[in-house]
């Protein structure tokens, strides 16, 4: 197979800022925050036609822009058999990533440019000490995350809201929640799923990571609040 | 434009300790500490007659050389149609930081010659926890805190007071209320905003820093102090 | 004596996936994520006939290639005097890891081809909040964590565990306690030792490496979690 | 001045373990485990008859062997202005270390060759957890922490036991509280300070630095133990 039909030239660049060169790098971060622990967790980036995904059950921090995978977008057909189709795949035994279908929703139902997913416990523990099916925060550095992830910046007056999905055994299997929470809650950047983590959109790669980690800073702060008795939101403590 | 008249020379340095080239290292180090998550945060740095400060809303760990805004100092009058005068704009479609006139205060009212910002969790923790307009604190490693962050250093029998100030949806908003607490609390080394953050200045961007070290590291004791029931002032033990 | 003769030939290469070149690099890591503070802790990584240990008692951010340790397997008869036979000792007056017969039980019951010792205060703290002699943990991100260490991967809706056993003065005669609870509990991926820490393994260094971070990530939880008075096991709190 | 008359050839080496160089990377890596935030802390190396000490006041984690200060050993008698003696100090307005007395105490009483001072949160709320006049913990992980610092090590069944002086202004002045310390307790490895830190020592900057983190992981571990009702010496709970 010549590379030009392996599709191994769409990861090969000198940029920097190329999606298989920044996966790796943004991956190295993400294990620094605790984010991505034992292989969970990862990032898809979507640019123009192209959506570049690393692979699952891998050492996060080690990945090679060699290991990235690149579906096409939209999305095509299945194969006859049932396979998702790719423009490449890896050829070291990788797995595709449980995620897709979830990076997918972002892409679909709010045209993001990237999604991210993390274990963090930041995000964990707020789907434990919070037991309905939205967290909601006030009065606090929120206005780093947009509208649906996407629109303009929250108001330090505005409430922060994001829904709670319950954790399903397979990763695949929370692909129509999370679309009906994301229905549900328009304006909300992110969907919380109980006991596993948590998927962030924008409209490019900073973006998404940067409202990743305002939801984080405010689940850590959160978790804070909560044992020293203060209310997430303002009001309630009127 | 020739490069002369672009300012571009103005962060074109090879010495790492050019303001344009610490401004970012800083960042990066900022950002390592928890400061500046998810863009919040920044450092101005003031040499003469000019004052470089990061720009607003990118991610602070990721800043170069090029982004760099520098400002006349004093203040230039601002321009017929009301804009902030630069010596030199990044051409990168970057915003000026919001934070401008808080530093400026920094200048204006202590002779600073460098202001920090951060969104620390310790800072803003702080101000939950003590719900008052100052917080107090002694006994405890004080003296890398200077009497109004540029005198003297407190000595280990001081009482160290930070004023708080009320969050606003804007922070240029917070100019008055900051300007106000400096002048009421004149040895003050710093001045916290509730549920947001701090502000904190030294007379260059190294006795800037170590006090923002100093004071957040004493404001993380306090939180751990305040959960095992100890209080912050010794003398209110007795 | 001959390069041949000495062995050390047994740790020199130039790639960076070689047991002796990777053990440097994974202890540093181990040491950033506060596993193997102050010489405790290591890995052992078993490569066909030949076992690599770090050395005891060193700062195991500091190991060199030059100095690792290199075991027959099986274990060779010990010498007339008793002392265990090296294919290569370094000679820098290094001692032996007193964890070697520990990492050869997950060798020799297990299959495994590499044992991870942390003495991390979350496997610790683990050990004293659950006083039993076995920590159970269901409804978290466990998945990553496989049947035995070796075997197939748990799902959401197993219930992991992780037996627990006493400390003892000298780490050798921990040796029988822990073979016994693999034997009582062959699910398990790992033993935990009683104030002191824990042992891991899989089928290769990556999957002793991201098991040790799952656990790890659990037993954080799970103190977070007891702080909060949320069970553990989600049927308990029915 | 002639090179050789100014010392400045007493801190150039290309070895990387010339406590010249030594010094300016331990200080970064104790900076990034919190030990030495805003100038606090610092280490000092005793080789032969020279001692190697950090300045005082400035960022730790920036120290440049051009910064060292050498002193001889044993101490020579002060000028007739009653100045310290040193045979190189720094071109760079650069104050000696406050801590200078402290650090002979461990070299005067306990023969050490390296002391080590930080102003760890972990040391600062074990002195304040436990408010009498010594520290003690067993059952732990102890076994890294030698008796008096130089001896054999500790046994899993010893007691550790941690002198804790009252703080004073004046870091000098805690000279000779220091020094009584460790004559009524020979068997200590270090001497806490309430409210201010620690001075660990060992018979060189690697024992020094072994233990200080064996000291330090068992402080933060006291911690956690005191905030979850669990005693620190195990019998106290029979």
């Amino acid at each position: 197979m010549s590379l030009q039909q392996s599709g191994d030239e769409l990861v090969v660049s000198e940029d920097p800022l190329h999606p298989a060169n920044l996966i790796p790098e943004l991956c190295r971060g993400f294990y620094q925050l605790g984010w991505v622990t034992g292989t969970g967790g990862g990032i898809s980036i979507r640019v123009g036609d192209k959506v570049y995904i690393a692979p699952s059950g891998v050492q996060k921090e080690r990945i090679l822009p060699a290991h990235i995978f690149v579906l096409p977008f939209p999305q095509a057909a299945p194969s006859p058999h049932g396979d998702r189709v790719f423009l490449r795949r890896p050829s070291l035994n990788l797995k595709e990533s449980a995620c897709t279908p979830l990076f997918w929703n972002a892409f679909d139902l709010r045209d993001a440019g990237s999604c991210i997913h993390t274990h963090s416990q930041n995000a964990v523990m707020a789907t434990l000490l919070w037991p309905g099916d939205v967290f909601r925060i006030s009065h606090q550095m929120i206005k780093g995350v947009r509208l649906g992830g996407m629109g303009k910046a929250l108001s330090y007056l505005d409430t922060l809201e994001v829904p709670i999905i319950e954790n399903t055994p397979n990763e695949e299997d929370l692909k129509d929640s999370m679309a009906e929470a994301m229905v549900k809650y328009p304006d909300a950047a992110a969907v919380l799923v109980r006991r596993h983590g948590i998927y962030v959109w924008g409209s490019d790669w900073e973006k998404a990571k940067t409202q990743t980690e305002c939801l984080d800073y405010l689940f850590e702060l959160a978790v804070k609040l909560k044992a020293a008795n203060i209310p997430l939101v303002k009001d309630e403590s009127n």
